[in-house]
């Protein structure tokens, strides 16, 4: 491995400070382990859909540095995101008679990430955890931000802790095994940063979003490496969501609520999301903060990434019940990110009447 | 209520710093709350034991500060410190559409507090609690430190978090409805605090055991509150328990080993722990640590509160099997806490036949 094209991205979070990786062929490299802890047990959880795919590389490479390299496989999917599932690693863990120094390995996407990184916050009141991320979503998203979570038979990610990986490595080839509509929902966290923090980002976006398609080294690097870095600023200034963070949840309110109305599973997450930022577009529009000009340059880049643009027909009262009962509403108003200018979001609570134009024009 | 019988022993843990309130007549007094969040719900978890004693007048006394006051009854026992009771909690909280801000109160021992913390830490990735400790135990040990947890089928407190309450409110008065053989075992995690950490205290505890046992208030809410303030220094200086922490676990060694090998249940944990002091004392004599005056005081101590001084007949080799599994072992060393000196401790790894002769002395 050459170091020459590894992009490094530092999380500062005071003694929780940790790095990501971001680069081609890094998995395998024993390099991208250097200074982690050589510990007796190393864990590596994965699922049925990865392990076959990079698993044993992983611990090939973890082989050289412990003692001893357990696997644990969990079923693959969102629906699998319970306490069940995650009882599996709490099984494996204990069944092998891991102690608190063992390190888990988080081997998958945004799933996989949030169980690893679950399991490591309780088992023995907590262990530490890296995150191997084989997803664009997961590489520009979940690795950042130390969100883990399981979901409740009641509410999505209703269960779980902020607690931070010792690092993550990002190898871009993962991405190579990727279905294209996975790529297309990984570019709509992409988009994002674009119209909430950076605009210049947003126009490198409408130049490069061809090479991100065809999954261009260079382009993937650059964009992740933006992504996260932008997300760690955000991150940095509000670790535990009081306030500032809520604008990286652009688009995820008219977002969850077409998950949420069609059932978890039919839209990705970041196609759901892609639509959800046209829709808030259009409400920052509405609200005289921005103007058509540029919400049709949102408009255009989430449908140029392959993402949907119009949401399905739920009908505007279900619409609003269902944004009503994110958990971001607080009693029972619902908060939306708008873009106040290009490059700079904000929260604003806005008349149903308005988010009902909105729906009229972007959804049915 | 009159302040001035109210204790006060502040644990100073930077931003997570709370006050343990101690005195008679807390539960049912609005200046006992004063001070903490006026979110629109409270959740009360308590149990099915517990309940019928005490959650009226918490649920009055906190309605005059919240809209909405829920209550979930667990059912009662450590057997039921598992995911499916946890669960419970999530359920009711999500059941009544309970936001992010809404404050749980740990009404109950050791177990309850346990579960309610794990709960507070874990939902929506962490909500206020406040405990309201019931038993001795729970008001000398479990309320400081921020331990939580529940157990999972392969072994006890494996699942848990670090989470800190907003407050800890000890009402002597509760300590009235516990069984003799409850007083008894929290008075087993009082003494322990005079050989590890105050000699003087040792000596206070050999002048007012018999007060103690007749629950006098004055005599309680002194034993509480040095018990707390030497749990707090050693915690302070220590929050996640990489070192001095495990001090705190004198006699615990050799206590677990009994609980796990009687089958949890059989002995109550401060049963087992002053046993289990009575051992490792011993043991800190064979070392040549302290002498014969010094071990039969901690003995005839434990003797005099009513608690067991000869473990159980579970063989020599079972008591080292079990040992070597216990939680604070690393890589199969079995590590004790000794004195050092009376009123100071420190870990020690100790051979086995010196363990073999501390079990066939004092049990059997």
């Amino acid at each position: 491995m050459t170091s020459s094209g590894i992009e490094r991205v530092r999380i500062d979070l005071a003694e929780r400070s940790y790095d990501i990786l971001i680069g081609s062929e890094l998995l395998a490299a024993p390099a991208s382990y250097e200074g982690l802890p050589r510990s007796a047990d190393a864990m590596i959880v994965t699922n049925t859909t990865v392990a076959p795919l990079y698993a044993p590389r992983l611990q090939a490479v973890l082989g050289t540095r412990h003692p001893q390299v357990h696997l644990v496989e969990l079923p693959d999917g969102e629906v699998h995101k319970d306490w069940q599932t995650l009882n599996l690693i709490f099984d494996a863990l204990l069944a092998r008679a891991c102690d608190r120094k063992t390190v888990l390995y988080a081997l998958g996407g945004g799933v996989v990430g949030d169980m690893t990184g679950f399991a490591a916050a309780c088992y023995m009141r907590g262990v530490p955890f890296v995150q191997v991320p084989t997803t664009l979503l997961a590489q520009v998203d979940s690795s950042v931000g130390g969100k883990t979570a399981i979901n409740h038979p009641l509410g999505k990610n209703m269960i779980g802790a902020f607690y931070q990986p010792l690092r993550v490595i990002a190898d871009l080839d993962t991405l190579r095994t990727l279905p294209r509509r996975e790529i297309a929902a990984g570019l709509a966290e992409v988009i994002k940063y674009g119209p909430i923090a950076d605009d210049d980002f947003l126009g490198w976006l409408e130049t490069h979003a061809d090479a991100l398609m065809a999954l261009d080294s260079g382009a993937l690097a650059r964009a992740v490496k933006r992504s996260c870095e932008i997300k760690a600023k955000v991150v940095g200034a509000d670790e535990r969501e009081a306030g500032l963070r809520a604008i990286l949840n652009f688009g995820h309110t008219f977002g969850h609520a077409i998950e949420s109305g069609l059932g978890y599973g039919q839209w990705l997450h970041g196609e759901a999301v892609g639509c959800g930022m046209v829709m808030a577009a259009d409400l920052s529009r509405r609200l005289g903060l921005i103007d058509e000009g540029y919400t049709r340059r949102i408009r255009r880049i989430v449908e140029r990434c392959g993402l949907p643009v119009r949401g399905p027909a739920l009908g505007a009262d279900r619409y609003l019940e269902l944004m009503r009962l994110d958990k971001k509403a607080e009693a029972g108003e619902i908060r939306f990110v708008v873009i106040e200018a290009p490059g700079r979001a904000g929260m604003r609570a806005v008349p149903d009447g308005m988010v009902r134009e909105v729906l009229a024009a972007h959804s049915g």
